[in-house]
């Protein structure tokens, strides 16, 4: 095959015609990633996220071009969320990265919800693959907020850097339940706004909680001017180095490798429930019923379940 | 049943209970909702979202005030988000909804993802249900951030107000392209900070591209200093009425229906097919498999799904 070919050899539009037969679910592309499945596991994933505003587009950029300098070939995929009700084109303007796109050893690509292989996470692991098989040494995942699918998304990553921001009010309290456990390293980023040294420390008081015997570290960073970029680095480089040391990295690709194939076997199993025109019709003649008060969703579910194996 | 008596008397700790044990999926609580699914459908549901640090619960507040000037009964369901890896505690401490939750027309509760019916949006159906019989005029549901979960969320209701706020930079393209269809009514929050103007003219270009025959109206609010509070209701209201009079009010309420019982049959089937031990082990077998490169999760994928019916 012509398109496996140019992709060994690292053609950059072998592997952006790859990513888009994968959005669109193409069998062709499922089995040529079944095919170079041995030449993947090279690669560094990291992601990068965090609550919008927080610069997460600009930390990447000089993440990228650090690594860059050190002669490494690094990819990007900005993931972006999409209308889940059409299904939406893909704005993702991260206008700052365009002078990055055209470097010989970048690869950057923006991913939306629409199209991809059940979830959003499926496809992302599918466009990691891609890129691993491609010969990229690190790969960032970028998304943007701080909810379940985010989280879903970085449990795709070898290490994950959350990215905070000062100003984000009495909300830090509901981000830091979600991501206490998904930074493995943590970047206050624009720390010459006000309230930055406050963030800094109400997320270093969390971190006192941690269980496990990796304690996040946390840099200062301003993306902009390129200040705090190397610790950055540093700190992954470190967090790194622990998993490995400490029998954790393999660990971490199994438990990622499972959540994959759980949330593929899940979509599957769902494309076979729900889309059937009888199962259709009837769930909406139930919501009809629920809302003119003939029944209630509970029993509405029991009937369905009792339909569902026929 | 006492507790049923109690509820209907619109007595607030045999609300607390009832949202306990829908929260501990204790049956006999469904059971009541069953039982009294003939006394729901009578509060109007307001849901409010948007990005962390936007203000939310401090425009919440504002609103809940402004209700209770009329007269109303009011209750509010704050979500907040828990980690998925531990069901970690609920962190919600919206402290300045502290003065509200002791005035005897207000019920206040936050829940997290720990616990609720299969996902956090079936147990906050089931939470407006049990508020709703309690005698609530208005509930608000109030989340954090701007993925998929809160989206999920926002289809329990009948009006969601969008709350923006200056400063989200770049982020708002991404932003944009998830609350697009779910705000009905947007609030640009803080709007006293460099920038307001500049945000509220990117939502208003973006709601040129509003398909629907409702154009989503734009408030300037600033909730700390109980500013806009009223021209924001205003915007409610309108849209409450438009909905009643285009025959769309009970199609949307038809549709969220829908929303929650395809929510619940999906749990009820995952519970299904993922809790069991043999299943188990042979997901964790193919996924050291996968990192082994023994296989890849494709063909992983494929074995479970030719063993998922024995």
């Amino acid at each position: 095959m012509d398109l496996e070919k140019k992709l060994l050899e690292g053609n950059k539009r072998a592997v952006a015609r790859l990513i888009t037969l994968v959005e669109n679910k193409d069998p062709a592309a499922f089995d040529l990633l079944k095919k170079l499945h041995n030449k993947t596991g090279n690669a560094y994933v990291i992601g990068i996220t965090g609550p919008p505003g927080a610069g997460k587009s600009t930390l990447t950029d000089k993440l990228v071009k650090a690594l860059l300098k050190e002669g490494k070939k690094v990819a990007v995929i900005a993931i972006d969320p999409t209308s889940p009700f059409t299904g939406g084109a893909i704005l993702g303007d991260r206008v700052r990265m365009n002078d990055l796109a055209t470097h010989e050893n970048v690869f950057i690509r923006s991913m939306g919800a629409r199209g991809s292989l059940g979830g959003i996470s499926e496809g992302t692991s599918a466009a990691i693959k891609v890129l691993d098989i491609y010969g990229a040494d690190f790969i960032f995942v970028e998304t943007v907020g701080v909810g379940q699918s985010e989280i879903d998304i970085v449990k795709n990553c070898d290490t994950t850097v959350m990215v905070m921001v000062p100003g984000l009010g009495d909300d830090i309290q509901a981000i830091k339940a979600g991501i206490m456990e998904i930074g493995d390293v943590f970047a206050i980023n624009k720390s010459d706004r006000d309230g930055a040294k406050k963030t800094a420390r109400e997320i270093d008081a969390m971190l006192d909680y941690n269980m496990s015997d990796w304690r996040p570290p946390l840099t200062m960073t301003i993306a902009m001017k390129n200040e705090g970029i190397d610790d950055l680095l540093e700190t992954i480089y470190e967090h790194h180095d622990y998993m490995k040391s400490n029998d954790l990295f393999e660990k971490r690709r199994i438990t990622n490798a499972k959540n994959e194939i759980v949330e593929l076997v899940k979509h599957r199993v769902l494309d076979h429930l729900l889309d059937n025109a009888f199962k259709e019709k009837m769930i909406n003649t139930l919501s009809e019923d629920v809302v003119k008060r003939n029944t209630d969703p509970y029993t509405a579910v029991e009937r369905i379940m009792t339909n569902i194996n026929k």
